[in-house]
């Protein structure tokens, strides 16, 4: 690289910033850091990152990555420098997203928003996606760096449009999330372990990821009639569930408001419709 | 087959009755059916199949499937039709499926039950398994013409398990649509379609599959440590995912169920745990 060497700098060494600074490292970058707690860069510089006292420090590095926990957490730091090029992938709302660009116009950064469609242990390998909205000069320019982090995903110009996708995605997986957790309590109570029922959860979700083509088909249609299977056939078994929940002795919170959401849509007319008439219950 | 020719029963043509009755029919079986209404029967009498004035005149096959809307509307069904054996695919709770086969032991039925773990279309596909528990003798007879249907997966001779497992499994997919639903409705107030989003949504669903395996570890070992993602974090996320849902004016019941799932346990101390210490608020 000899003179052309472009310095990075990564704003936050948690989880996922120690992963984003690897990955760099990784890939032959020259990497400065800055964390609050300057004791977690250790391994970062034992690897060749250079540690930055302040954040400050960070303001004449070519580009600049911030992972840190909350927008909250972040505003002082960016405060204290302001890049040439911010790539802000600390996970918010689009709001949020919004009036950070707002400032790193103000503060003449440019700017790119984006979120991680992945865990720190998936940076750099093929299950990473990481979806971007901004600058598009400097989402060009930076592009090949980013897709050292995870497979760079420019949905536009608007940077409040990742964080949007950013929650959306996130509550497929808390809602998935959730109902695993439920079922593995469920059938814990009759001495299931994770162990046998996860392949089974896993070959049915995959069924379920086919469902939902069908689903989002419907939705965007408009056309919720079925020959696949009704809501009230579905409002119904969620009610077994609960039943079944509360005779096993465990929680159904979740359940119960899915239940809830399910009845609402039956209430509405949507009984003999697909489970898609849902979203009118929603929206 | 000739004098060896085995007559099958279906009682129920609902949507999923329908298509076993048609699964059975394709495989070249003898099938004899009845339905409340037996009007629906006509598309599988073009196809060969036998329909029956009354459930009485099933009492005479060699075996016969059952698959109505709910237990309440099967029971007087299965009191006018105490076959040889019944495998009953009608969808309850493991009380209701226990209760059945006491019926049966006392009715000299054999009594195998099975939950389905597909849509109607994909009976006969790769795509379809079933889950069958109870008598292993009746299942081991007739465990080839089973298969017709879909994968036989054989949980053992406990009558209750199979329900146990479909609710547990059919709640993973009832929170996995809520979630998707919540989703399309949230970025659909920025007018990204379906379409666009759906690719995105499977990408991840898929690798949230991946996760759910170490969640399942951390369940079985009650070790709830974490270098992936505390749980604090992904609480603080929901509640982001709750105000940005109000902000865009659609409804976030079931996310804010999730969040308060989320926000008892860590109120319980599993903050700096992973999300997996969660079953400890639902058992
Ligand atoms: N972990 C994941 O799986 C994952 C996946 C996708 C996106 N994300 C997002 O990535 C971001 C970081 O997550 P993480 O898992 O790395 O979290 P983490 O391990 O908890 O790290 C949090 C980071 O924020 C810093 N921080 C917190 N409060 C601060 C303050 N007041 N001033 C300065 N620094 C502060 C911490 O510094 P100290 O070290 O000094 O505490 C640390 O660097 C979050 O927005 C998260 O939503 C995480
Ligand atoms: N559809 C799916 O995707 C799916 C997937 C897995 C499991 N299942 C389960 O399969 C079962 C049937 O579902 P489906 O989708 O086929 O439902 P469906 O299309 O609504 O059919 C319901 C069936 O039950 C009969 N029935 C209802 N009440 C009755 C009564 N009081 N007396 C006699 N018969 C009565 C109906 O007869 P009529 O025709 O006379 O109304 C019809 O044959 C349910 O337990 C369901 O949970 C369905």
């Amino acid at each position: 690289m000899g003179e052309s060497k472009k310095q990075v700098g990564v704003l936050g060494l948690g989880r996922m910033g120690t992963a984003l600074a690897g990955a760099l490292l990784g890939a032959g970058h020259d990497v400065v850091v800055w964390n609050r707690s300057p004791l977690k860069a250790g391994p970062l510089l034992d690897r060749g990152a250079r540690l930055a006292a302040t954040p400050a420090e960070l303001a004449s590095a070519d580009f600049v990555v911030s992972c840190l926990s909350t927008y909250d957490s972040q505003r002082p730091v960016l405060a204290a420098c302001a890049p040439k090029v911010l790539v802000n992938l600390t996970s918010g709302t689009p709001a949020q997203a919004r009036e950070t660009a707002a400032w790193a116009s103000s503060a003449g950064v440019e700017y790119v928003d984006g979120v991680i469609m992945a865990v720190p242990q998936g940076i750099g390998t093929a299950q990473a996606r990481i979806l971007y909205g901004g600058s598009s000069s400097a989402f060009d320019a930076w592009r090949d760096v980013l897709a050292v982090l995870g497979e760079p995903v420019f949905l536009g110009e608007d940077t409040g449009l990742p964080a949007l996708y950013d929650l959306a995605l996130l509550g497929i997986m808390w809602s998935t999330m959730a109902g695993y957790l439920h079922a593995l309590a469920l059938v814990g109570t009759e001495g299931v372990t994770p162990e046998t029922f996860t392949p089974m959860a896993l070959a049915w979700l995959s069924s379920v990821g086919g469902f939902l083509s069908g689903i989002g088909a419907q939705v965007a249609s408009g056309d919720y009639r079925t020959d696949v299977s009704a809501l009230d056939i579905n409002a119904a078994g969620l009610a077994l569930l609960e039943e079944t929940s509360r005779e096993q002795g465990i929680g159904f919170s979740v359940p119960a408001a899915v239940r809830e959401l399910f009845d609402g849509a039956v209430a509405k007319g949507h009984g003999s419709h697909a489970i898609a008439s849902v979203i009118e219950e929603i929206r």
